[in-house]
């Protein structure tokens, strides 16, 4: 709508100011294109420079900043139009996204089909959504409002707008686990041992969102995970498998933004997790996944009941993108392991893989049942002999050398670092361990740094049933500094019931 | 969590950027706070200062802007804090907020009760939502999400968190429009005719949000609006109506917060939208209430079901709240009046007012039908007379020395002036008037200038049926700028169907 008398064209400018990922301009209001076309904070506006547009939200100056012959962008909207250093851009309003009528509908309550999936998740993917219009088509899929048919058409959807791995024919095996469970981190050595049997585990993982380690973020203390498709795909036709950070791959962008809104709000129903998980399965190429579902108050499924029905919407969706699909739901009443936070996973991980006689039996009991269920569904599987077929690959070391193999392939293997502060947390009673919470037992091991610090986090290795003394140490905190040590310390000791202490398990 | 050596605080400044009502902070990811804590794009936090307290949303800056020493306040924050010039704030994560419970449960489809609602709106008024919560709460009341109980326990809760007046007793009469139709400003008029009828109306009126002219727009071309509770009082004792702006009474100011997430998701729900009008209705004192639902295909309400729906959740609120209510369905399909604008829409009013022979027939008769309807439903009415006492109210030219009154006690009437720039666009066709498409006529008004500048907007005289001539004036643009008006007539002349002519009606 703009002619040559109102030009709407003001120049570029890097505001450095992060926005999380929703792209923000800010612009003065006395600016010319502000008092024209009537823009007022929060306006959608759309950005033109050279080739490239973009949607984003508007923030208004009132005061010095920025000057009214700017628009400055957050550091969202400049990474994703990339204009020229103070390149003119055409400012005007942004229309309605087409996927506007669709997330209406599912608003009030309508089903939607996958022509109207495929419009949320382009727009989606193109940053036409702001937040507040993510979090309503988050919310208005939350729960049951998604039925099968639905969440089928958002993983294919979500497959739709984002790249495909082909890797020619033959079994591609995967694992998922939904998560919540601090140091579970059977991955590396399931991928090790399904890959030592000679099948192809290309393995894509997540760095924490909320949590204090992600796949991704412990295995980047063993060997750098940042790979990119290409790289990825040599480790993978060399080693027939994998471990990388799924940020720099871009399997599912759409499940990249849909994160923003869910990070924050902290949930994620039943639909939105199965079309995220499968929609990455099925872009990655998987024609078998293994599906591990810890349930337990206060993991992520708190219930068999929940837990059944996230297996039934997993099972009609992974048939309907011709995926076999096994899913195992496991104990999820308290951590995995011994450590939580980068380092001390690895370490935990490698000690399962050398046999070390301290290695966590819990965490190679579970590697094993899950690596056993995935060698059972794949082609040409002895039936009832996974279990046997890990646990041999394991403990005669092949699967250690292949683990060390696909570390030199994603760039060289490294041993994990010990932090240089580590300190107890004395138990205040004695008794037995009737209860641990794992959200809190987290939350320490953030507060003492992790993941950005990869050697902080927790050493914990009580179990339910454990009988504890009065002063024992209940855990060990590590931490980079002496600062961020007193504070995991200090939280710590003001919830005494992270771990439930009683007459009795 | 904060101890000595850490003590979390930075010197308040103001940003001097408007977020709209969102509260955003401003700290630099170098700075010691958001070091030791952690924190990171869209991190809630509490800000504390003296004795009050904040909760925002965190935007990192990443380059020069803001220093790492200070906290910068959006505009909305730090009229929220209020600081003291320069003063030093505590800043914490934000624990989640004390409704987080209930708004996962409605999210996931539970109803809530009368309780859980109370909670809600206590951390909108308080600030304490994201627009991310508050997008993911009107989503999970849309539709038919929320049952009539719930609606219930959502207007008394949106009651319950802000003032209320009292007029010490005997009937109160309000009306109310659930909107969408330009130029449909029958609210002064309706008023002046109760009023003269001896009955106490006090009503409160919005600006436009989505809208060229709100009714008080429009009644500030006329006199003064913005008067606060006290003032607003004194006008209703002297002259037993008012209209008044509802920003400055901040009668429900829930929903002064809800909307903020309404406006750019462009939709609010029935639902939400009997809670919004009646919790005001109720804060207000009414015990008399009439509700005028336009119907048409470019209106809010689009059919005569959706109405019907409206009506009757409108009738079982306002019955548990004890407020008498009537409901009038009226004609949404085209305009009312001659103007759409705040001062072009004054102007038909006084015409009315005034007895004028070119007064807009169709606003006089809806005013007519609307002050008929609830002097009908007032205590000691002559059943069926309500519509010839209104008639002889206004003809006899009560209502508009009521009116008149009532604007000096506001402060002063004052006539609407005229646009220095006016510009007919001509018919690209002869026929008849088919349609009329509400919202992009009030885009025209919009792009004119309207409601920022008073005397901008549309004179639409045209009504479904008319005939039309090649070239004659479709409608005049009115405008303070030649460049206003040009664009405004730009878009006029690219969206030819705005007018639909037709060979036949």
């Amino acid at each position: 709508m703009a002619d040559a008398s109102r030009p709407n064209r003001l120049r570029l400018v890097r505001a450095g100011i992060d926005t999380y990922q929703q792209p923000v301009v800010f612009m003065h209001r006395d600016c010319a294109v502000c008092r024209s076309e009537g823009f007022t904070a929060l306006t959608r506006v759309r950005i033109r420079n050279g080739g490239g547009e973009l949607v984003a939200t508007l923030n208004v100056g009132t005061g010095d900043w920025p000057p009214t012959d700017v628009a400055a962008l957050s550091e969202a909207a400049w990474n994703a139009l990339r204009p020229e250093h103070d390149g003119y851009a055409t400012i005007t309003h942004a229309e309605p996204p087409p996927s506007a009528a669709a997330l209406r509908a599912k608003v009030f309550g309508q089903r939607l089909d996958e022509a109207d999936f495929l419009q949320l998740m382009r727009d989606t993917v193109a940053n036409r959504l702001s937040d507040i219009e993510l979090a309503a088509f988050v919310t208005a899929c939350a729960g049951t409002r998604l039925d099968h048919a639905e969440t089928i058409a958002l993983t294919r959807a979500m497959v739709a707008v984002g790249e495909r791995l082909d890797w020619g024919g033959g079994a591609v095996l995967d694992k998922h686990c939904v998560g919540g469970l601090p140091g579970n981190r059977t991955t590396p050595i399931v991928v090790a041992i399904v890959a030592a049997a000679g099948h192809r585990i290309p393995k894509t993982s997540s760095r924490a969102i909320t949590s204090p380690a992600g796949t991704a973020d412990t295995m980047e203390v063993m060997a750098p995970v940042a790979l990119g498709l290409d790289a990825m795909r040599r480790v993978v036709e060399r080693e027939g498998g994998c471990v990388v950070w799924g940020g720099t791959v871009r399997l599912s962008p759409a499940d990249d933004v849909l994160i923003r809104v869910e990070r924050p709000l902290d949930f994620d129903s039943d639909g939105q997790l199965v079309a995220s998980v499968l929609s990455k399965k099925a872009a990655a190429g998987a024609t078998h996944v293994l599906v591990d579902v810890p349930v337990g108050p206060t993991a992520k499924v708190r219930s068999a009941e929940a837990a059944e029905a996230l297996r039934a919407r997993l099972a009609v969706t992974a048939a309907a993108l011709g995926i076999a699909l096994e899913v195992r739901m496991t104990d999820g009443r308290q951590p995995v392991g011994h450590g939580i936070g980068p380092a001390l996973e690895a370490r935990d991980v490698l000690a399962v893989l050398r046999n070390e006689p301290g290695a966590p039996a819990d965490l190679r009991e579970r590697a094993l049942h899950l690596a056993g269920a995935l060698l059972e569904i794949a082609p040409g599987a002895a039936p009832g002999q996974g279990r046997a077929q890990a646990e041999r690959l394991l403990a005669g070391g092949a699967a250690l050398r292949k683990f060390l193999r696909i570390c030199e392939a994603q760039g060289g293997f490294r041993e994990p670092a010990q932090a240089p502060h580590v300190a107890p947390l004395p138990c205040a009673h004695h008794g037995v361990v009737r209860a641990v919470d794992n959200r809190r037992l987290a939350r320490i091991a953030k507060l003492a740094g992790a993941p950005a610090s990869a050697t902080a986090g927790v050493d914990f290795r009580l179990r339910v049933g454990d009988p504890v003394e009065r002063g024992q140490p209940l855990l060990h905190v590590h931490a980079h500094t002496p600062g961020e040590l007193a504070y995991a310390l200090e939280y710590a000791q003001a919830h005494a019931d992270i771990v439930l202490i009683g007459e009795t398990a």
